[in-house]
């Protein structure tokens, strides 16, 4: 059972309820305690002991909550819902719930609908659990990172002069569908020239000239677990500048890569690639943290930043994305997946990285 | 300012505090009031008046935040966070809170930094505001049901004997990304045969053969907002029972169609549907609610449902989507996307409906 794990930390709670609102407020807990990515459950609950999870759904999810071989309970409306939750928690006095996902207004709710309960925030727990990767999910991890590996030789063959962002953010996403993802991880980004130096653009309808940064941040979900890889090339001939922002990023990421071990601390694993940057003339242009969780979410739990104190476990998988940004230049960043090993790190994204690409 | 419609419902707040906890945890809200998709804005807040919005970001979004004319301040870390935020809320007393989004652990974290406010649930306006669309809003919705609409003849004519589920998915995405969406506003259904019996299935491995339903259930994220469009056809020559399944499904659409106007109950709406349905031999076989809102959110708010008592507005835009499900056999479901207007209702997908399409 995946979800054991959630009590290793959670001790004071012997139950724990998850509870998706919508479609825009899932609680990715859900996915990981059921392994199906079939259906969307809706507002659904699922009630979690150490030894079984049972899911509470409508007739929309029947089917895909029955593919799970869990135990089911089906409400037609809300009066429903309410009474199968009151009884199947009729001996329970603590219920578990997982703060960082659930609204005020779920919870508001669940005050009314079982009033005679204690509440227990065990998100520190869920997030503890979720954050070391099992077998099953890295298998799909690596998938996830395969898929979005592979398209890359693809989509730089598409890169033509005048082609736009947007044009080629549709092929990434396609290909990767094409390849077997269910979707994208997150918006794509795929910023030219200058605008690479935003490191959360949107693309536009901007065209490829010659002589522009091409910087891509995408990644595929598969089967509900994401990967997240980011490129930059240059269309046409590099520039000396451009060649020094992309060694020294490329430097950095080396360095951060390789400070990667079990026991090792995130911030100590931000500085090796910080201080690498730091140590050039774009001291200062690296603006964000060089990694975080990949999972069930994309940012799936914060990880290698400088003001976070993160021993890395075994089998945790973390992005290692430094990045120089220069206001009216652009930017250049590399992205690599990693799963945390006793003794280094496995780099599970395997697009070309290591010498800057010109894309003719 | 779009936002001052929140105040006309929350009389009881001067100002309110929208947060974005992370990629997975944004709150629409933060897209509606700043009307830009530029950056992702994580770990960032809004403070909203009646005439002025403020926007307290990290570096990271600080060109995208700029963009929007709006102020603007940057924080490098947690406690500047926390510093600016007490600062900008050190005259107000009573802070408005979106209990829908805000999470437990945000409300935690509030209740630390802010302890001396007085927190208030104003969810309920929000929803409201949100879903009476203005003339800008109109315009995107109608752009995002436009690209949905426009790709359906290549769509079609991709169907071949043997293309998998997830092909033709990979190939909606793509088109509609080619065609200016940013994404899909949300994972792309789509079933072959049987599979249609599941109306929240996710795409497979199954191939095409002859006589198959297709269904297909997609849409676009055009600037944020949203498209949501079913459209299911036949592969190869339909059987009496698949076009008796489909014409009543049309039937039924029309009639909730007709049904809207401003004033108009959502409920008497599904209702004005599902009594076609459950006049023929497939009663009890449309399993979930006629339609939704449509806008920032896929499913923005409930809107046409047998328990729901809503009168309609107008500028609302929802979906009709009748469907219906035989397990074992397949289903039938058609969406489209209207504005509510006075005295009836304006269709903004366009994509062909009206006679069950035989793909040859």
């Amino acid at each position: 059972m995946i979800f054991d794990k959630i009590f290793e930390y959670a001790r004071e709670a012997d139950t724990v309820l998850i509870y998706n609102a919508g479609e825009q407020n899932r609680d990715p807990t859900f996915t990981y305690i059921t392994q199906t990515t079939k259906g969307i459950f809706e507002g659904s609950a699922l009630i979690v002991k150490k030894d079984k999870a049972t899911i509470v759904t409508s007739q929309l999810e029947e089917e895909a909550a029955r593919s799970t071989g869990m135990d089911v309970y089906i409400f037609k409306n809300g009066t429903e819902f309410q009474n199968i939750l009151r009884d199947l928690l009729k001996d329970v006095n603590t219920v578990g719930l997982n703060y960082n996902s659930l609204s005020l207004s779920s919870y508001k709710m669940f005050l009314r609908i079982i009033p005679d309960k204690e509440f227990l925030d065990v998100s520190a727990s869920i997030l503890e659990a979720r954050k070391v990767k099992n077998e099953e999910e890295l298998k799909k991890l690596k998938e996830a990172a395969k898929i979005g590996s592979e398209i890359l030789p693809d989509v730089l063959n598409d890169l033509k002069e005048g082609v736009t962002e947007y044009e080629v953010a549709s092929k990434i996403v396609y290909y990767m569908m094409r390849n077997g993802a269910s979707g994208p991880s997150f918006d794509t980004i795929v910023a030219f020239g200058q605008n690479a130096s935003m490191p959360h653009y949107s693309p536009g309808k901007a065209k490829l000239k010659k002589g522009d940064f091409v910087l891509m941040d995408y990644g595929a979900k598969y089967e509900g677990y994401c990967s997240d890889i980011t490129r930059t090339v240059v269309f046409g001939k590099a520039s000396e500048e451009q060649k020094e922002m992309y060694y020294t990023v490329k430097k950095a990421q080396e360095a951060g890569m390789n400070a990667i071990r079990s026991g090792a601390n995130g911030k100590d694993v931000d500085a090796a690639a910080r201080n690498v940057i730091d140590s050039t003339k774009y001291k200062g242009r690296f603006i964000h943290s060089l990694g975080h969780g990949v999972g069930l979410e994309v940012h799936d739990h914060p990880a290698l930043s400088p003001s976070l104190d993160l021993p890395l476990k075994e089998s945790m998988v973390v992005t290692v994305e430094p990045g120089v940004y220069v206001p009216g230049v652009g930017g250049v960043r590399i992205e690599d997946d990693v799963v945390v090993k006793k003794d280094g790190f496995e780099k599970i994204t395997s697009a070309p990285t290591y010498e800057l690409i010109e894309v003719s």
